[in-house]
C-alpha cells in the first residue's frame, strides 16, 4: 500500500462514506458516518468531511464527491448534465465548494432526462455507471440498479441515452409500514421472507406487471383467506414489485447480459427473476461500482 | 314521515353510521360517530350502538347492519360468501350478536373470491351492490367503486361473478405522506389539484398502466426539472393512479355504462378517465347505494 494520495466520498441521503486512496488507487482507510445529506445543514459539510477524514489527510489536496452532497438542498448544486451525455465528461461538470483546510473538495454532477412526459433525474448512479465502464470496457445495453429508487439506464457508446427510475424499494416500505398491508406483514418488514413468497410475487408481477395497484392488495387477501404468513407476505409483496418493475419495462432487455448494481441480496431477487424470462444478468457490488467510477472520475479531472 | 320501524347502520373502519327508517323506508333519523372498527374493542360495540340511537330507538328491535363489524377483529364475524354469489341471498348470511336491550342486531357477511392468484375480499360494498341492483333493477356488466381500496366488480344475473381491489386511494395516501414524493405535494396532499396534472397524469396511467412503478417518480422529476409545483404534482400523483387501475383493467369493460359508486368529486375524476377512452358511466352516490342495499337486504330476511 502506498502513501495517501486523495480522498473518495459517496455522500449519500442517509450516510457518507469516504476512502483514502493511494496513487494506484488502493484504500489506505476507509470510514463512514450517518451524517448524509437528509440529515445536515448546508453549513455543516466542511466540519462533517474534516470529521470523517479526522486527522489523516495530512498533505491531500484532492477530494472527489458524489452523490447528494450536489443536490439543490445539499453542499453546492451541482447543475445536471442532460441525457444523452457521455460518461467520460462527468468531471467537467464538477462544481467545487470552498476549501476544507486543506483540502480541495469536488462534486460531481448528475443527470437528468428532461424529456417531456419522461422526466427523470439522477445522483451517485452516473458515477457507479462510469464505474461499471471501467469494470466492463465497452458495455453497450441496458444496466438496472435495484434499490429504494430503482434505474434503468441504457448505455449504448459511454452515453446515457435514457434512463427510468421505478419506486420498487421505497413502494414496499410505505405500503410494508404504513399501509393496510402492514398488518399481513406482522410487524417483521426486514424478517426472512419465503421462498415460495417471493416466487408467487415475480410470477404475478411479470405476468400481469398493469394490474400492479390490485395485485398489491393480494397480500391482504391471501393472509385472510390462504392462511398465508407474514414471511410468505413479505415475500410477495417485494417480489410482486420487483416482478411489476421488470415485467412492466421488458422492452428494455435485449439479448445481452445486464449488469445488476446493488446488493448481493436484492441482486439475487432481480437475477432470479430475469432468469425467469430468459435474460442473463450479472450482479456488480454497488460499493465496486462506485470507487471505480470515482477513481474513472478523477482521471478524466487530470486530463 | 311514519313512525320509526327499523334501523339501518353502516359500520365502517373508521366511522359509523346508523339512520332511523321508517316502514316505507324513509329517514326518520340520522346520525354517525367516529367510532369505526378499528378504534374500538369487541366488547365496546353494544355500548357505540346504544349511544348512536340514544333515546329514539323505544319500541324498535330490528337493526341491521353492514361493513366491518362483521370483520375477524370486528364486533362479531360474519364469514364472508364465496363468490360466485347470489346478492338476493345476503341476509341469508347474517349472524347475530347478542341484544342490545331490545335491539336485536344482525350482521351482514362479506364477499371473498378464494381463487388462487385472485384473493380478494370486500365488506360493506357487497351491501352498496345489491342497493345498485335496487336502483338499477336488472343490471349486468362492471361496477366501479373509487376509494381508498377500489373495487372493481363483475355482476351477472345478479350476482357477483368476481372483482378485484386496486389501492389507489391508499397509494396515494401513503405516496403522499410518507414517500419521498411528498416533497413535491408541498405539505399540502389536500389541496387544490391542477387540471392540467390531473389530465397529464390520466393519459399516462392510461396508456402505460404497466410502468406505474416508475410514472410514479415522475413526479418528483417533473418537479425538480420542469417547475411543476405542488398542485400540478397532487394532480398528477391522482390522475396516474386512477389513469394506472383503469387502463391495467380495461378487458373488464364493456360497451355498457359503468356504474361509478363513490363520492361526486372521485366519480368526477374517474368519469372522465373513462370517457377518454370511450366508455359512458354514471356516478351513483355511496350513501344511496348503502341505504338502498340494507332495505333490500332486509327484505331478503322477511320473505
Amino acid at each position: 500500500m502506498g502513501t495517501l494520495d486523495w480522498i473518495a466520498v459517496d455522500w449519500g441521503t442517509s450516510n457518507v462514506r469516504a476512502w483514502g486512496l493511494d496513487a494506484a488507487g488502493a484504500i489506505v482507510f476507509a470510514t463512514s458516518s450517518d451524517q448524509g445529506m437528509g440529515k445536515i445543514t448546508r453549513e455543516a459539510y466542511p466540519d462533517v468531511l474534516s470529521g470523517l477524514v479526522g486527522g489523516r489527510s495530512a498533505g491531500v489536496e484532492d477530494v472527489l464527491i458524489c452523490g447528494m452532497a450536489g443536490a439543490r438542498q445539499g453542499w453546492i448544486e451541482a447543475p445536471y448534465l442532460h441525457t444523452p451525455t457521455a460518461l467520460s465528461h462527468l468531471a467537467l461538470g464538477a462544481v467545487a465548494p470552498a476549501p476544507v483546510g486543506d483540502l480541495r473538495p469536488r462534486i460531481l454532477p448528475g443527470v437528468c432526462q428532461a424529456v417531456d412526459g419522461r422526466e427523470d433525474v439522477m445522483r451517485g448512479e452516473e458515477t457507479q455507471l462510469l464505474g461499471l465502464l471501467a469494470l466492463r470496457p465497452g458495455f453497450e445495453g441496458t444496466v438496472i440498479m435495484p434499490g429504494t429508487h430503482s434505474k434503468w439506464v441504457r448505455i449504448e457508446a459511454g452515453r446515457i441515452v435514457a434512463f427510468a427510475t421505478a419506486m420498487t424499494g421505497e413502494l414496499y416500505d410505505v405500503l410494508g409500514t404504513h399501509s393496510v398491508l402492514r398488518h399481513s406483514l406482522g410487524g417483521e418488514r426486514n424478517g426472512p421472507a419465503t421462498e415460495d413468497g417471493v416466487a408467487a410475487g415475480v410470477s404475478a408481477g411479470l405476468e400481469r406487471p398493469a394490474e400492479v395497484t390490485s395485485l398489491l392488495f393480494r397480500t391482504r387477501a391471501a393472509a385472510l383467506l390462504s392462511g398465508r404468513g407474514p414471511d410468505w407476505c413479505s415475500g410477495y409483496l417485494s417480489g410482486l414489485l420487483v416482478g411489476a418493475e421488470i415485467g412492466g419495462q421488458r422492452e428494455w432487455l435485449g439479448t445481452g447480459t445486464v449488469p445488476l448494481i446493488g446488493s448481493a441480496r436484492l441482486g439475487r431477487v432481480y437475477a432470479d427473476a430475469l432468469a425467469r424470462i430468459g435474460v442473463a444478468s450479472e450482479i456488480i457490488d454497488a460499493t465496486d461500482a462506485t470507487l471505480a467510477g470515482l477513481k474513472a472520475a478523477r482521471l478524466q479531472g487530470t486530463t
